[in-house]
């Protein structure tokens, strides 16, 4: 077994404390790596405070995860000692079912293993990236790129693929108006990224409080949604909609912003049911869809894409004790844009 | 003007009279129609009984029209006296938005005008099929094959194109499994073309009473939405759910029976608002869209399937005497498939 330092919450108030946890020696597909950089994502936070479900505590979240492999099992053939790689929201799944013979291990059948908060195939439970090690099956690592710095990939394995995968999927491109909802963590990578696709990008915010910036990702627009004209002017403007907000939002007046065969994708969840009339929909053949995160292929195609543009988040780096300062701030919304651990302070 | 026999309703709570109206002096590109026959469409009832928004009575309902054609404007091209021709839920449409541009003028960004309850481009009010008599610009004029008689013919135009459509532009096919929720008048069209199609047709009804009929049609299975099993047992299993039901119904449960990817599509609305977990969405990647009629080159291509494929719906001719009691019958579920009125008894 592989000792790391780690930190840990016990329980949904409870401060981060500083702890070991142990890593399962190498089988033969294994990896190590030594993490060097964790970024902290809404959902650790929900985790962490118990929000998504019961949570078997102490808990290790980080699912944003770059760092160097630092030993092999004897039958890893993709990965060699010394390689800059990344591990994201997953770390294993059936790899039999139709969807992961897919490269859709995000959806596999039977359950992917999550990378923290899950239970392992050995029966253990996982813990994630605020920790100093880190052992995972090669097929769930991704090779992080060397244009791109490691702390400013760790963000990519989540909010990166979290919005890659869905612009992709839907074709953001050329001649197609993408408007994205909310500016955080999630929303600035899907501006960044979808820019870079080529597409026409909108933001809707709130408020135009942080308009310089989305600008300056590479928006050609920003609106604030607390302004009811900004709906009136915009209806029928989009072809795809990234919604990154995940609290309630009138999903009938963001639908009526679609062109004819839009779609809107949600890709965080309220934790109350939406209320939705189906004339948004059916007027203008409009969907309304979901997405979650990546394939383990697909990442690796999203950090190539970002390093052949030139993407990276923009973050700021915390140390390991400012971890509950971080979190106060994520739920305050001040972070631009997404806090990085950097674990030599571990 | 031209004089024609129709019947009327002049209140939500009204009996059908038998009265006359007027149809306007062909312009350079209209179409005089002698209507043989008119569908009822639950459309119609529920704009009868003013459940659709106010009404401006006398109201002559009726968009699933199939006549022939007794005279044409000086600059029609389209057809000559003596063709086969339908009408279905719209007459006119701007012609120069982007939609109208694509073909897809039921989505025409300026509103088009729909066959009754509408106002045409002249300030009149339009008024629908249950009359002898209808003028219709060649262009929302549509031609009926040889091999389908007129009675048939008639429900197509709206219950064989509003299933038709989704099904086309979802991409029905060869390896395709689609469901269909409820076998009335549009379900029962829904099953046939999506079996034409190739793909395998599953119903989805709320009892097994009509299993017979739903497997005659061309569905592969049949199961009962009333049994909490029927959707254990479907989880995960379809691509494409079309849901002709307009009642509110636990649109997650629904959901939770698509495959990664798979759409929903509501060819109707519920006159409340749904309530919906966006999770049903985002776990794998599935859409809930809506769809309403088809463009007019599209209504030709279905007319055009239908022909091939030997397609009609299965219905119940009735004198215009009996429309009340058709109505009845219909809000009962008492029709098997399609109620047709024979305009030569108005």
């Amino acid at each position: 077994m592989i000792t790391a330092k780690a930190r840990a919450v016990d329980g949904p108030d409870q401060p981060f404390r500083t702890t070991e946890i142990k890593r399962r020696d190498l089988d033969s597909h294994d990896v190590l790596i030594e993490i060097k950089y964790a970024g902290i994502c809404h959902s650790d936070i929900h985790t962490a405070h118990g929000e998504w479900g019961p949570v078997n505590y102490p808990l290790v979240p980080g699912h944003e995860i770059a760092g160097i492999v630092t030993e092999v099992g004897p039958e890893v053939t993709k990965y060699k000692v010394g390689d800059r790689v990344g591990v994201g929201c997953m770390v294993d799944s059936c790899g039999e079912c139709e969807n992961c013979r897919k490269g859709d291990e995000q959806y596999c059948l039977n359950g992917n293993i999550p990378t923290y908060a899950g239970v392992d195939k050995y029966g253990e439970p996982t813990q994630g990236g605020y920790s100093t090690h880190i052992v995972v099956t090669e097929g769930f690592v991704v090779r992080i790129p060397d244009s791109i710095s490691l702390d400013a990939a760790a963000p990519l394995l989540c909010a990166g693929i979290t919005t890659y995968s869905p612009l992709n999927h839907w074709e953001a491109g050329p001649d197609k108006r993408v408007a994205v909802v909310g500016l955080g963590g999630l929303g600035h990578m899907a501006v960044k990224i979808a820019h870079a696709m080529g597409a026409e990008v909108t933001v809707l915010s709130q408020t135009l409080k942080k308009k310089e910036d989305g600008l300056h990702f590479g928006a050609e627009s920003y609106f604030a949604t607390n302004n009811p004209e900004t709906f009136e002017k915009l209806a029928g403007s989009f072809d795809l909609i990234i919604n990154t907000v995940s609290a309630q939002i009138d999903i009938d007046a963001y639908l009526s912003l679609l062109a004819l065969d839009g779609t809107l994708v949600n890709v965080g969840a309220p934790g109350e049911p939406l209320s939705l009339n189906v004339m948004s929909l059916i007027g203008h053949r409009r969907s309304f869809a979901g997405s979650t995160i990546g394939g383990i292929r697909e990442t690796q195609e999203m950090l190539d894409f970002c390093a052949e543009h030139n993407i990276v988040p923009k973050i700021e780096i915390i140390s390991a004790d400012e971890i509950d300062e971080a979190y106060k701030r994520v739920l305050a919304s001040d972070v631009k844009y997404r806090f990085v651990i950097d674990i030599s302070t571990m």
